[in-house]
C-alpha cells in the first residue's frame, strides 16, 4: 500500500494539474494527508463509494498520462543517475573517477 | 519564426502524445519536416485554412499543458545546470572545483 501511495503522490507531482479539482482534492486528502475514505467522504460531503470512484478515476488518469508521456519515469531515472554521479564525486574511487562522472552526466543529458 | 518553431518542437517532444492524431501529423509535417502549409494541406487532403486551424489548436494545447505542468521548463533548466557541471568538471578552475560541481548536482536534484 505504501508503494502505491508513494507512486501516486509521485505521479500527482507531475500530472496533478491535469486532474479535475475534485480529483485533486480527494487525492490530497487521501494520499498526501493520509485520511481514511470515511474522513474524505465526510469532508467532501459525498459517499465513501463516490470518494472511491473519484480516486480510482484519478489514479487511472495519472497512470494514463504517464503511460503516454513517460516524463515521471524520465525524471526518476535522471535522479538516480545524478545520485550515482554525486556519490562518485563525493567519494572518489580510482584514477578515472572524473571520466566516469562525465560519462554519467553525458548520459543524463541524453535522457533529458 | 525559428525560435517559435524550435519551441514548438521542444514542447511537442514532451506533450505530443496528448495531441490528437491529426494535430500530431500536422505538427510533424509542418514543424519537424519543414513543409509549407500548402504541402501539408495537399498531403492531408484538407484546406490550408484547416491546416492552419489544426496547428493553432495544437500550439495552444501544448502551451496550455506547459503552463499547467511546467515539465518542459524543468527539464530545460536541468539541462542547462547539467551543462555547467559538465564544463566545470571537464575544465577545472580553482581548488574548490569539486565542491562547485557537487553544489550544482544538489541543485539539479532539488529541481527534479
Amino acid at each position: 500500500m505504501l508503494a502505491k501511495r508513494s507512486y501516486m503522490v509521485f505521479l500527482k507531482d507531475f500530472y496533478g494539474p491535469l486532474l479535475t479539482q475534485k480529483q485533486q482534492e480527494a487525492m490530497n486528502l487521501y494520499y498526501e494527508n493520509d485520511w481514511s475514505l470515511a474522513e474524505v467522504a465526510e469532508h467532501m460531503q459525498i459517499t465513501r463509494q463516490a470518494v472511491h470512484d473519484i480516486l480510482k478515476r484519478a489514479e487511472n488518469a495519472l497512470q494514463e498520462y504517464e503511460s503516454r508521456l513517460g516524463l515521471a519515469g524520465r525524471f526518476l531515472k535522471t535522479r538516480q543517475r545524478l545520485q550515482e554521479a554525486y556519490d562518485l564525486l563525493e567519494h572518489p574511487s580510482g584514477e578515472d573517477n572524473t571520466s566516469k562522472v562525465l560519462l554519467i552526466l553525458r548520459e543524463i543529458g541524453d535522457m533529458l
